[in-house]
């Protein structure tokens, strides 16, 4: 019911464009509007078409994934596309420009080349990713069920957490935790990043050990049925220095001001600020050098964007980050992230893992 | 040295194809030449310059992995690539149109719009791609590290088969293995095919338990330094029908055939064509639908092709992978693969793993 909806919206949008069809061509965009989680393969969708064009290695597959999709097998010189553009008489033909290759759209314009009435190829730039930033409830369960593996295992693992661990071993039992309870794999390669460390917001997973009074930054996310989650929490080994304790309350402060306060119809830039005023009147202003989160489903980052220069209106059945830290060169760093689904015009706050009680272990 | 012998290969190339400057997008080939293992970033090499450039995350990590190349933070807005196009008066620049996104090369057009003389942005295919077909020792030790880590975790677990266990935990302790081995992660989905499953050449673990009597095909590689491995086994889970047996050592024969009788200087095709001719005259001709092997470095599928259209020759430092299989719907199937390197004109088998003492458990 799910799939014959976004199909729905999808065809909408092609009338708005003035398109008689569209090309699909990223895995993302081709999972969720057929199903098929396969790595390769086109979807050819009309208003009154849907082909799943893929090879030889996911035909079987296709079929079980995408029963509301005609499966075409390609194979060598076939000529699906131009069949398919002559079928439907198609003359302005939507491309996915931000993911097809510029040697794949020179292909597609040498299969359509000897087609009577050529189509225009028409780049719809991220038309189908915006259709993907409003969530129905099927990919609110999933995501749910994404977060809920990250939860467990953050409070796990963190649980775990004592001197002479090394960030490496850190990410690695994370990650077996997280598949242990049933997911599918990682939604992004964790990051853990200890002591002076946590100042780099993407640190990788070093050979470097706990000491007693390090932060520890970790960042994380489970992937479960093609959808992703992310949290980050911060932990301290042992006793929290005053300047610790000091930072993490002024994170804090600032995701729950963020999580209590916003409201659907803000732009994400002012969802940002919610959280960015309170990190600059402590004084940390030149310490918070990325956005305050990010939309989230079958990708890990997608729209809406939520920055300060995110024009982008927050509406419900969005499901974004609210993550803010702060970084110290030479110090270390705090960052809290819980995943929201904005609903009935407030954020619900879908991660459940604990933030404060882990800080002292 | 090995990165300055690359970059020496590579800029030989730019003058071969009279060009100015290359423009390097895809990630394998950014590694490849520089030594970088980021997520983005691009190379802008000419005869003289070596610059990599990327975003804030990756920086700190350019300068340490990449040390021989001018490290640039691409920021908002920056004209970093029109500087040095202005920079090096380049009138022809190469860029990877199997790579960069249609929206990413108009991108670099508006980019590039403004100089006085424009200059000619040319499709360099897979000119660096085949640059990386013959290993230096540098990978050739890579890969034999990424190979044990793959050929001792298909040892130890598929020891452990038994009837009862479903082909994602199979999956997943081989994955975990490797890991705890020292692997860096997998270099493709492992796939585990048990029963009539295994008819199908890349089959998706499952929830299916193993019975006995059962074949099993194996298909899962190691990740390591950027490095990929890639092995499969077929097992049986107890006493082999005299069916299996007979279709197990036809694909041993013609998978050690080709082991022994390739040379330096054939074509992927004739390598081919000698495991082929065993699967053909042993009657099984319809059922051996993929190419024998493939090419494997930072790409687990890479040049050179190793099938029966491959017109490409192999030389000496190449490694590849050969794999012969015979798949029976309904029934299963059965595949043995090796990566080899081709040294002295002959192939040396780098995979160590048993084939045919562990057919029986």
């Amino acid at each position: 019911m799910n799939f014959t909806n976004r199909l729905k919206k999808l065809r909408e949008k092609l009338i708005e464009l003035n398109l008689d069809a569209i090309l699909i061509s990223s895995n993302e965009n081709r999972m969720y509007f057929s199903g098929f989680r396969g790595s390769a393969g086109y979807l050819w969708i009309t208003n009154t078409d849907a082909i799943l064009a893929t090879d030889f290695r996911y035909t079987e597959q296709a079929k079980v994934e995408a029963p509301n999709y005609q499966i075409i097998r390609i194979i060598s010189g076939s000529s699906w596309l131009k069949d398919a553009v002559t079928a439907s008489n198609a003359l302005r033909v939507g491309i996915e420009d931000h993911d097809l290759t510029l040697a794949g759209y020179n292909s597609i314009k040498a299969q359509l080349s000897d087609i009577a009435i050529k189509p225009k190829l028409v780049s719809t730039g991220f038309t189908c990713n915006q259709l993907r930033a409003i969530k129905d409830s099927q990919e609110i369960d999933q995501l749910i069920q994404a977060i809920n593996f990250s939860d467990q295992a953050i409070e796990i693992v963190g649980a775990k957490l004592k001197p002479g661990i090394t960030e490496r071993e850190i990410s690695w039992e994370l990650e077996k935790t997280m598949r242990e309870l049933g997911a599918d794999g990682l939604s992004f390669n964790t990051i853990v990043a200890s002591g002076p460390n946590a100042a780099k917001a993407h640190h990788k997973p070093s050979e470097r050990k706990l000491e007693a009074g390090d932060g520890v930054v970790i960042d994380m996310g489970a992937l479960y049925q093609g959808y992703c989650s992310d949290i980050t929490r911060t932990f301290v080994i042992g006793k929290a220095s005053p300047e610790f304790r000091k930072i993490f309350d002024i994170v804090l402060s600032a995701q729950e001001t963020a999580e209590a306060t916003a409201k659907a119809g803000m732009t994400g830039a002012e969802i940002d600020y919610l959280a960015r005023q309170v990190i600059d009147a402590a004084g940390y202003e030149n310490e918070f050098g990325h956005s305050l989160g990010h939309g989230i489903g079958i990708a890990v980052h997608e729209l809406p964007g939520v920055g300060p220069n995110s024009i982008n209106r927050i509406e419900n059945g969005m499901v974004f980050s609210i993550e803010p830290g702060i970084y110290i060169e030479g110090w270390g760093g705090v960052r809290i992230e819980d995943l929201v689904l904005m609903e009935n015009d407030c954020p619900r706050v879908l991660t459940k893992a604990h933030k404060r009680d882990l800080v002292e272990i």
